[in-house]
């Protein structure tokens, strides 16, 4: 029979919720923030007053905007772990093993709960940390890990719990976005645009971890686990970032109906699943092709929604800390489920499908010197690689000198149009590596 | 100190959830379906079986494409309001009186929890039902009863509770922004494009509850409530249809630039609510600009969160059971809220915006005589009232006759705005009731 009890669990409602936090830049500045301006309402939507007990940073003396005063200072973060009086700590340091990983096993080992914006901790040891907070009765919760302010872990992992989902498709970096929307939008070279991001503080001083797609894959790695019940694999994932794309791709891609957007991928195919982070063409009108800028997305295709969409900004001190706290705001409540959604013992060993037996569309761009016999020579690898062109495109004169090809094909097995690039750059008329990215008809 | 109870709260995990599904329509049909195929993930999902006890529908013999066999088919979907062995009613009657509504107060009433799809109900009954829900410590859950499977329910409600919301925009009903794309794609005549999708089936036969923005206001409602913890009051909602929309609007609204949506605003303006379902014009490359066809999408501002955006089919048999489906296994894995997200006790009496006081741009179209001086008298009453022209737009040469003349303004008062229509309606030379759509530059 249900009772009052019933309605919140086992949670005793009538004290605060308390948490410490880990960690005071953008985002944990932000949570504070937060806590201290909407307090009243946090109350009323978690049906109990959330408090603040300790905070831990390095750095004690900068101004981080925000009035620390009645927080007790902890020197050492991973100290939060075993204190009585915190029923959940909030890591928002960051990064994949040292400080914060420990902090977080060290929390969830002494029945803490956790709430982290760790995406390269859970990409990297999820499946270990999911399994030790059901041992320990407790939740692992990261709302901000993908897409920022974007509820799509609770879209994915609650609102579409119906479905056997088919497949997921991600933009997930707002850098890697921004840059590849400004190149469209001025025609210039991406070395140009990623200096000014760095400038305007949209990408990191070492931009690696961006551009290369790593921090996109970590999230599309989180996304698979939930979406098909697998462990999360990060090492099981290809990936390859945006450095290679430049503006004469860009300008090919318009052409030709396409915007170029930095995708992550993972859907079933034939009994197994696909996972990949990488550059590819999807049609301008469809729903990957209109973000721009900054803004991250999630579209999801399950067996029985139509492919919802999710978008924002993926990242920012408000967007983040606003999914730090919505996940505060659910464990005050009472709100308890597995971290993937169900229990780190039903999680399977994904059974990966191998890039190389995909079948898709591509573009293919080659730097070849102008001469006669140019396209023959192309066209015959092609064809013994059975592989379909669809449009090809040469334009302007340089006789001598390398022009651009741009050749679009039609279904094709990856690892043949893999060979024939290969094939393709031994010819003597191609002076630089063929490129070579997917179209995704979305 | 959390332990293996805390994780499930009360809930007992190792007995099936069970639930009565009254009415098989499309979407309780899809309900049925969603379960039995999905049995084992769901069961992973909630922690527990779901288990179909009973089902209520009115023709026993009709062929619902699903298997109903095994449950116990009750003639009376009230009695399933005192059965013992249901844990959760869904209700997916539909009509905000008769017998849904008593339905769902005698299932309340009786402390079992509800999930229902029914946007009328709580758009006129909210506030009690929620009430009651409360009192008697059981969940009235509706995620299906806006945006079909986008689960904007959970994201308002929960992904993004760490937010005082600023405001709502939704696309919220699928016949009418069919209409409004098919009409822009085609360029035929309002009724001309009701006609097909009647025949489609993407309209009712009678349209009414659709094109005269009624289903969509209903869903604003809800919105609202959660948004800004207020009691739902359809009563308050000023509401316009896209009856009155000719494709010389959609044709104008293109050439400056804008859509013609139907649009459900609900803002925050001077302390108090505006509260408003129209027809509007949004910038062509505006977050609402591009949704099309039969897609809804609700767009939301925080003091947090930079303007997620959450879109996906609003209808169909797939999309609106997923989110059924998704409420029952929330509730099977002892997920509580209240009905709005706050206590039923703490909704506030809205203090609602007059909307004669908002400021707005606005399109204007004027259906006139072609001849000296119209252009003169009617920019003198704009004048009059302090309205600034923006632009202006008179084509095509017919002496004598009818000609439409488009007007856009800067900003200014509703109020103003009406009484110069009021005045120009008055001139000779108009020959139809002056059109005014706002501009909101979303």
């Amino acid at each position: 029979m249900p009772d009052k009890k019933h309605l919140r669990g086992m949670c005793d409602m009538s004290t605060p919720f308390r948490i410490g936090i880990a960690g005071l830049g953008t985002v944990g500045a932000g949570v504070v923030r937060i806590i201290r301006k909407n307090a009243e309402l946090l109350e009323k939507r978690a049906g109990r007053p959330i408090e603040i007990v300790a905070v831990a940073a390095k750095d004690r003396k900068r101004d981080r905007g925000v009035d620390l005063s009645g927080f007790d200072w902890v020197e050492k973060a991973g100290d939060m772990a075993t204190r009585k009086d915190i029923d959940a700590v909030i890591e928002v340091i960051g990064g994949s093993e040292g400080v914060a990983a420990d902090l977080v096993r060290a929390s969830l080992e002494n029945g803490k709960h956790v709430v982290t914006a760790n995406k390269a901790l859970l990409a990297h040891h999820g499946y270990e940390l999911a399994q030790l907070a059901d041992e320990k009765g407790v939740c692992l919760m990261y709302e901000a890990a993908v897409a920022g302010g974007v509820p799509i872990i609770k879209a994915l992992r609650e609102g579409l719990a119906a479905n056997e989902i088919k497949s997921i498709y991600g933009i997930l970096n707002g850098t890697c976005n921004y840059i590849l929307t400004t190149m469209r939008q001025t025609g210039r070279n991406f070395d140009d645009v990623l200096k000014e991001a760095q400038a305007a503080g949209y990408a990191e001083a070492d931009p690696a971890f961006d551009i290369d797609g790593i921090d996109a894959a970590h999230k599309l790695c989180i996304l698979a686990a939930i979406g098909f019940g697998v462990k999360p694999d990060f090492d099981a994932l290809n990936i390859e970032g945006i450095r290679h794309i430049n503006s004469t791709d860009i300008a090919y891609a318009t052409e030709f109906g396409y915007r170029i957007k930095l995708l992550g991928i993972a859907r079933r195919e034939n009994g197994k699943i696909l996972q990949v982070m990488e550059p590819c063409l999807v049609p301008i009108e469809s729903p990957m092709g209109i973000i721009d800028d900054v803004y991250n997305a999630v579209y999801v295709e399950g067996d029985f929604v139509e492919t919802p969409l999710l978008t924002g900004k993926g990242a920012g001190q408000g967007p983040t800390a606003s999914s730090v706290v919505a996940d505060i705001i659910d464990l005050a409540r009472g709100h308890r489920l597995p971290a993937f959604g169900i229990p780190a013992r039903d999680l399977k060993d994904a059974v990966w499908a191998d890039p190389g037996e995909t079948m898709n569309s591509y573009y293919l761009r080659l730097m070849v010197i102008d001469k006669a016999g140019v396209i023959a020579d192309v066209s015959a690898i092609l064809r013994d690689k059975n592989i379909s062109i669809e449009g090809l495109v040469q334009r302007g004169r340089a006789p001598g000198q390398p022009v651009p090809v741009i050749i679009t094909t039609h279904e094709t097995r990856h690892a043949d149009m893999m060979e024939a690039c290969d094939l393709i750059e031994k010819l003597d008329c191609c002076v630089e590596k063929p490129r070579v990215m997917c179209i995704e008809e979305l």
